[in-house]
Parts: structure tokens; sequence; C-alpha cells
């Protein structure tokens, strides 16, 4: 069974954008450092689907790198794939994408790509994990993996903490209901503007 | 000028109680390790002004009995004064207390306690600061501590984070309006059942 790890970049108050979707300087520290990363593109963030740009810090790139070459597959919700047009079917990293939708795919839509549309959370779990293999499987949190993580089907949650206060937006864990207990961390990253996170969830 | 610090224990998710009040397991790491911390008790935790009970481990005790011998000067809400009876006159920590308040002091209420009632967080802080000399002045999170940092007068947030997600509650930084940029922390302490974390407010 692959990993499945719950993970975007969120302010020191829990919000991953702001009410109109906007990350404020929330994805700064993607393009502030000195070290580029290359090969393949962080998901929530690169909407356009583009590979390059991005320069972190040394302690972060060691980190997002061995982040994204562990992900086989990445679930995401009918929202941000409109939004993005599923990245015009070449998902920023791995080789496999299962959105969460109650429509099925837009029909003829990129016949070639590994894109997968399940009704539920649980569906999509289970899809993704019949294509991961022993690779990890990357869920976006916000609405659709505060219910992944509700569904108890997370096993570890990342969080990219940028040093600024939101006070209102767009949640890390969505409208989830209720108190899940994590792990301590076993990852702590300081990097330049973002301090990485990683629990595990408790089980 | 004496360094207010914004302080509490906090969910990942950013919240310092239910809606209910109802801490849940955000105090546990207090009681759960090995290395007693006496002398003072955290202002925001300890309810009844007793002094003893805190087991932590030995990287929280270093955090946090350097915090609590920082303190001159407690700046708190009504609520909590209320709920408390303001600690019968004996702040846990420091030798001050400054209550937000739009009610006076209730009439021969401990005369023999430096407590204080200002109208605004403005005249709170102002009082604080004649009281604290170059000691450090706690705000209390919550909502007057986010009414405090709205107004620019907090210099550091200190969040104990514990690996909880809440989904509601009472938040950290009440219901503070609009981005607060904050530094990188400068500190970054692993405790057991804790993340202690300081950040410096960007001026």
């Amino acid at each position: 069974m692959g990993t499945v790890i719950m993970h975007n970049v969120v302010s020191v108050d829990g919000f991953i954008a702001d009410e109109k979707d906007d990350v404020g300087p929330l994805h700064e520290w993607y393009f502030s450092g000195d070290t580029p990363i290359t090969g393949s593109d962080d998901p929530e963030f690169d909407h356009s689907g583009g590979g390059s740009g991005f320069r972190v810090s040394r302690a972060s790139a060691g980190y997002v790198r061995s982040m994204w070459d562990a992900i086989g597959v990445i679930v995401m919700g009918r929202r941000l794939f409109d939004q993005v047009n599923g990245w015009e079917g070449r998902p920023p990293t791995g080789e496999h994408v299962v959105v969460v939708s109650h429509r099925p795919k837009p029909e003829g839509w990129h016949p070639e790509a590994s894109y997968h549309f399940a009704g539920t959370v649980t569906d999509a779990i289970a899809k993704a994990q019949e294509l991961a293999g022993e690779r990890a499987i990357a869920v976006n949190a916000g609405d659709v993996g505060g219910q992944i993580l509700a569904a108890g089907l997370v096993d570890e949650v990342a969080m990219d903490v940028v040093p600024v206060v939101f006070g209102a937006g767009k949640r890390y864990f969505g409208d989830i209901d209720g108190q899940v207990l994590l792990e301590d961390p076993h990852v702590v990253v300081q990097g330049d503007r973002v301090l990485h996170l990683k629990y595990k969830v408790r089980r």
C-alpha cells in the first residue's frame, strides 16, 4: 500500500488561501531561494503544469525533492481539476491522477493520460492505491483533503508553514468536523520563509 | 520597553479550545513529562492559581522556564479574568496584571494586588509597558490577543503547537482581519506532544 500524504502550504493559522483563492505570500518561498528544483512541480502550486522556475533554499530543496520523487499518484478535487484543466493531462509529479467528482471525466479529454474519476473519497483512495503500488499518494489539502482525513484514509499530514497570519480564508483541513490526533512531527525542516512539518496520523 | 509576547497552546489548525472552551488534549504535555516545573505557572493554563503539578519533557522545561522567568506583566481579557477570578490576586507568573475591560475592577477586589484595568488594548499595553520596565509582557492569545496584534502592539508570537486537528473552536488569533507577516521562527523546540515556535512580528 502506498502512503497517503495530505499536503499543502499553509499560514500559521491554518489557511491555504484567502477567501478569493489568493495565496498571498504563501508560495513566495518557492521562488526566493538559490537552489533550483527541476523535473517535477508541486501539484497544489503549479497550476500551469509548467516545469521550471522553482528556486528554494538548500534545506527546502532536499525536503521538496524527496517528497516529489516519492509521489506516484495525485488525488485532487474537481474544482482544482477544472481550474487547471487537469494540467492538460501531464501531472506535475507522479504518473497518475484521481479526481474526486460526481461528474464523469469530460468526453474525449486527453485519452492518453492516466486520469481517473471517482464519485467518493473512499473510491478515489481505493483507485489511487491500485495505481500507486508502493509509491506515495499525494492528497491536496483543503476541502477534499479534509474529507479524506475524516474518513481515516490519510497516513501523513505534511504542512509547509509560512510565517504569516491570514485571519480568514480557505482552510487546510476544510470543514473537518471533530478532532484528529497526530503523532509528533517526524520531520521538522527550517527553510527560508517556510517550516516543513510532517506528522503521521495517530492510529 | 518590554517585549510584548503573544502566547498560547494551539492545535495544528490554529485553535486554542473548542467551541465550549474545552482544551481537549492541548494541555496534556504539561503533565506528561518527567521534568517538574515549579515556581510559576502558565497563565493561560492554570486557572486555579495553584503552583505545581507541571511535569514536562526536558526540552519543554528549558523553553517554558525561560519564558516564564522573563515575564513581568500579564495582559488578559475580562472573560478569562472572570473565569479564574484573576487568580485571586496572585498572577501565575510576573508581578502585574492588566485586564482589558470596559467595566472597572470589582470594588474591593484584592486591593494588595497589582491588577490594573484598561478600556482599550492600546491603554492596556501602555500601562503594561509602564509596569514591565525591561521585563516581558505576556499577552494571552485569543480574541484580545488578536486585537493587540492587529493594533501593531505585539513583538513576538509564541505558539506551542500540539499535534491535533481541532476543526473548529476558539482561534489563537481571534477575529483578526487582514494578513500579518512574521519573521521565520527564531525558536523551534521539539518537546513531547508539543512543538514550541516563536516568531518575531515583521516591522
